[in-house]
């Protein structure tokens, strides 16, 4: 029997998001329905609620940095039992046949993963619905078990900002000995720092705001290099074997690419869409330099990344929200204005009964 | 006592290339003198001589695709004897104290390779001059060997578009199991395909130009790809593991990044300059495929380059040429019109006197 759920929905894409009651499945044989106790805000839900990639379908309830209980099983679920701390991130289910798929690499599925909201369920072709409420229904594969010792409000953001700088600095080979950078402190950005420093690797921030120095040499790293000073940008020059570009908004990639050495990589995480201005094919021939990027990551990996994190004590920075702020929450991340990332207290939607 | 030696120069970057008379230096102690017997004709003499790169000095004697055979050689050369049959390509220096000169990568030296022509002697400071011209002085160092069995004419395009197509397929591990396509067949395309049919991967030859079918298949293609049907490149949509793309002047790269498998790698060898236009990040994210780029290789990688020519019966398809007709030959070039590489017989020099 269908399960009423209280939500937060955008309604269009000019609307901000208001409540919003839905039904959520029954759990199928293969399903975990978990009692969602936070929710991570990530720049993607700011994007999608505004129809800014032009896929966006409405009503839209956002959220993929789902961290929650076990309510209930399906007959047919055995990874979990009611009660256990549990996390659900970008992806709900793939067509878990092809070659990707049989590989780990859910986030590449040749046929589309199904993500977590804004998607569309494979099976019964309802629109997917994300973690700004109270429960979600998610097939037992694609949930990630909370390792003891995690503190689930500051894991949730794992579940996206985490996985997707662990996953490319993990397979671009980052640690002891490698000289990294990251662009950009925010949330993405926060993590990247954390991830590259516990991985052993020299860690620099780009960052075009002068201040920051301090709060990036607490989360990890060794220099800050200020992007728009050209002296700066000058004295890395062919310095980085690896660059994690966490940037989601148009930027000139080329003075990075002067500061990556012989054989180094730009990776972008956080851009969608058109490289503007562009690329200069200079510093690919002169120095065989690559750009490349990355999504999320896989579930396996996703659960290493969570059990890595446990094991070295790696979280990210919240700011606890009520979901009644949640408008004012979007306003101010466009302004980079939260250390790193809200983090929805779930709790708060029986303020509005 | 410096040796006047007979050439083909461009006098401005407007004028055709008319005969010209220079000096070469005598051997330094460790100098080859080489008379030269061929010269390829490369597409960057093209720009050089037009200084469509922006960088270029005048008078020029372009060429650095140079088979001849060893004059004399100085007091501290030991390498090569008179009489050896010898190639030299684009670099005839370097600083050989870098990291990447100490590891035979010479074609990175961080203080710049001296190039072959439109360069300066880092010991002199005498403007380079290259093999459209009767004799060479170059450092044995960068002299290569010619081996026994390669016909001296048609391994003059070795020296340049050889080795720009061996290194990356080399560097990227290109081999049996590899689905790899080429984008473009010129003087570099038909050598991808040689190198990429010799080293056993699956070969797909991306081409403008219905029509080459026959060509191309001879030229090792197992399969042809006309890039401006659309149907065409849908059929190869996630297809290739590697591309190596020759094409020299603007063309959009964004429908060849659909053809790359996951982790696949485009390479750039041919376009200097922005790449217009623009990339979309979405198959760098969705697929992590990057695009790099390479630049020619490094004298060692060339030595072997020239040696597993010999071995497996690789040479280039060339067009002799009179240097008188060398304005003619660019006039071809532009409009592709050559299969597959000028080579100009040093010997009609003399027909000027």
């Amino acid at each position: 029997m269908p399960f009423a759920t209280r939500a937060y929905a955008a309604q269009s894409a000019t609307t901000p998001l208001g409540p919003f009651t839905f039904d959520r499945r029954d759990p199928r044989p293969d399903d975990v329905a978990i009692e969602i106790l936070y929710c991570g805000v990530c720049h993607s839900d700011l994007h999608q609620t505004r129809n800014d990639w032009n896929n966006s379908t409405f009503p839209m309830v956002p959220g993929h940095e789902i961290i929650g209980r076990v309510a209930a099983v399906g007959s047919a679920a055995t990874k979990f039992k009611p009660g256990d701390m549990v996390g659900v991130g970008c992806m709900v289910d793939s067509c878990q046949h092809c070659d990707p798929c049989q590989h780990g690499l859910e986030q590449f599925c040749e046929n589309v993963p199904t993500f977590t909201y804004n998607g569309t369920d494979r099976h019964d072709h309802s629109p997917t619905q994300g973690g700004y409420s109270e429960r979600i229904v998610v097939s037992e594969k694609f949930v990630l078990r909370l390792p003891e010792g995690l503190d689930p409000k500051s894991a949730a953001p794992l579940l996206c900002a985490g996985i997707t700088t662990y996953s490319p600095l993990r397979h671009w080979k980052v640690g002891p000995g490698s000289k990294v950078a990251i662009i950009g402190l925010g949330g993405l950005g926060h993590m990247g720092l954390k991830f590259a420093h516990a991985f052993g690797a020299n860690v620099t921030l780009f960052t075009r705001s002068p201040g920051k120095e301090d709060e990036a040499r607490r989360l990890g790293a060794h220099d800050v290099v200020i992007s728009t000073d050209p002296e700066q940008m000058k004295a890395v020059a062919n310095r980085f074997d690896f660059i994690l570009d966490t940037v989601p908004t148009k930027h000139d990639l080329n003075p990075y690419m002067a500061t990556l050495k012989l054989d180094g990589t730009l990776v972008l995480v956080g851009l969608l869409g058109p490289i503007e201005p562009t690329l200069s094919t200079l510093p690919f021939i002169t120095g065989r330099r690559s750009v490349s990027g990355s999504p999320i990551g896989g579930i396996a990996e996703t659960q290493e990344m969570l059990d890595f994190c446990a094991a070295n004590g790696v979280t990210s920075d919240v700011e606890m929200l009520d979901i009644q702020n949640i408008n004012e929450a979007y306003a101010r991340m466009l302004k980079s204005d939260v250390r790193y990332r809200f983090v929805i207290d779930i709790a708060s939607l029986k303020k509005d009964q």
